[in-house]
């Protein structure tokens, strides 16, 4: 049996990346449940959101934030930062020890697996560490949300109340 | 941003669960890598090892206690333990938080995903983590280093000097 | 646009093969949905259910009668039938066209494609249809409830009420 | 045995979704086998096709119909109708009570489920179905068969002679 | 542009290693694919055929044998061997440089994959190429291929007439 | 056992297609496996290389020229040729027998098989092999380098020096 040293060990500081546009009911999940890891968790906000995002930077980080102050945070401090950076320079940047990302039985996991090796090669000391969405999000994404949203379908049971209400207002405003 | 309460939070409790028959370098690189999440980690040796293992259970057991000796612990308390009831129970008997699982590229998805979506559902505050195995690690099973020792084949690329002995010695007396 | 022939279309007549040992609430959660599929349902047990079955054909076939009864039927008639032949044989002795199967994101798609390509060379006029699962019925599996309930496992959000307690009964009289 | 309730069931009513940017042998094959399931089909044009189709909707809903008006329907009447709402709405729209969607070895699933998953959200009582497409259509795609018409190539197995020629004018014509 | 150094290459030698219990249309396809790759193929025949085969090894040897007596060997020295080593150890022991696989889409990837990832680990100068089999032996397996002609099945598009002959005797005969 | 005809063969001829936008050890290990296939090797630069690449085609045509000039060829001619037209003409164009593609537990294989079993469609003379990528190359793509480089990450583990400090200079010039 091996023995603990006796130096005391630092808080376990993790990092949820994502573009957040916006926060669904799926990230809600993987955060609460990243609450169980860590000591203190970044939700890291990225710039770059692919092809247009619907919510400009400032926008999805407040949402975020308005949501993440509802959650029992476990004893974890949850903070919200946007990135423009290398996610592994981001993740030493903010004291970052693992990476979270959540895991859908129908999510990428060839993308995951990928980016989690590149970023292995470029910092072997962040751990990346996948957590199980929950039944009820399992089929959940951004991109469906925002589809659904767009047509005028019912987003409820995907998105919080607020964000809801964010999506119905800019396809009102006519976000293409 | 969500406060931190002011209960203290207790350690974290990790249990790795496998048959480890026998324990490769892949299970070691996972176990290695958990130790950064958790303060105490329990590798878990099930007795039930499948249609007839190699070894028996106080072997598995003895074999992984030897080479977790070896490890730098990063300050966790590493312990092994056998254990033939329902994972979940064990894991509640030892005080467990979390469930380790080493995913890699040509790993079961399906298997690994639905014995987590079962056990979250037997214990919905025991979370299942997900870590990546070492690229060179990708694709070594003890079901492949089994068939290969049993024919002789150089398996010292795969699992500690000690265990390739072990192998090796048990088809030289003839196990099938 | 097509137009339909005159001739009257005889009834639509769907199998639902599986080995159900035991049925669980996600094979009823099948046999309900495809209840909107056919004018007459035939679950149909299979007699060999791979290495050694928990429960003999006729208790399985018993269950799962049993369990159907409840079932809103949506003007379908449901049927059980144990049969022992070749699926495509069984599945046109019962004067059935259409072969139902459950997918689940955790299901193993290789298998189900295989044998649904096989019986298309078979028996091209019969279909196989793929339903999808619900989601609290994503992760469930005979297999796994065995598991749980041989180690003495809460089952009951798996299988009815009855079935978990043909489980229990089958381990405590020594069941392996 | 569950009994037949006594009202009379209305006709099963399918639609089958999809962007036919052109419809392909791989289509009219899921066409033709979703006759078997359904009392009326409902072959449904997006008009929306991502990123800037090869050919108008008006232009894909006739050649969808010239296509159909050629198969031997089952006593099925086979329609055509764009659409540019929420599918699920569009199903109600028309009465629809299937999706029907096919399904290839080399297919999306992960796709294919997130998006039925999400639809089974919105609309609990529509069901969709998947059928599996010929072994000769495993591996054709609008997208493919695109690439390749474009770059000069022979389309004649992929596609009927009419589409091929239509194919064949929009690049001689200049698209891109 | 690299120069072809001066000196003679030997010949290219192939191994097709499997349990062929019995060959079927698919490995027939696979062999006479390979013959394109290499000067010499040797289909080596794997004592070792899982949990009881139908066929021993002298049988199924001598059934390839057969087979391959009439493929167009594109100038390709086509041979059978059986083995009982180490695949690797084999493949060298007959002068082999590649080992070859078929791909289905249906096929285990996972297990291909591990098996080959080891295998690069033992003898990193042998390469596992990977060919695609033909779309009408997309979905055909040897174990499929038993299942069906136990039961009276008709497998005659799946494997040449003297196998079927062969399954169909050896079902008549009483295996089981 | 077949008997070789006395024709002589010709040489055998592998393309191996890609964008190459930059070429990356991934692409060097794959090239590097087919010179033990094939007398010569085309390595085949796509002129289109999706939206925007970062190098023109002259640029990665000259870049890859540059990377095999160092690699032992094994006796095989390694040549660089760039193509606009559909591969399989681009092949017989230079007189290839096989296409050379390389396969990662990561890798998208839906798409490598669609692609290839199209290919099959159209000239059924030309066999796609498929090789394995080392086990440091598993997680490497073009993509990802690009993603990496352009926020000043660092890339020297996943391409050669030359084009790492090509692809530093075009983003210090300021591509996008």
């Amino acid at each position: 049996m091996a023995e603990a040293n006796s130096q005391p060990r630092g808080p376990r500081v993790g990092v949820y990346p994502g573009t957040f546009d916006p926060i669904t009911n799926g990230h809600l999940d993987i955060i609460q449940r990243a609450t169980r890891l860590v000591d203190r968790l970044v939700v890291s906000v990225a710039r770059n959101a692919g092809k247009g995002p619907l919510f400009g930077l400032d926008e999805r980080v407040e949402m975020v934030r308005a949501e993440i102050a509802d959650l029992p945070a476990n004893g974890t401090v949850i903070e919200v930062a946007p990135f423009d950076s290398l996610l592994i320079d981001h993740v030493r940047g903010v004291g970052g020890t693992l990476i979270v990302r959540g895991l859908r039985a129908v999510s990428d996991f060839e993308y995951e697996f990928q980016m989690a090796g590149m970023n292995a090669r470029l910092a072997g000391d962040v751990e990346t560490v996948f957590l199980m969405a929950a039944e009820r999000c399992q089929f959940i994404s951004s991109r469906f949300v925002k589809e659904i949203g767009r047509l005028g379908g019912d987003i409820s049971s995907f998105v919080p109340p607020r964000v809801r209400r964010r999506v119905l207002d800019a396809y009102a405003a006519g976000a293409p």
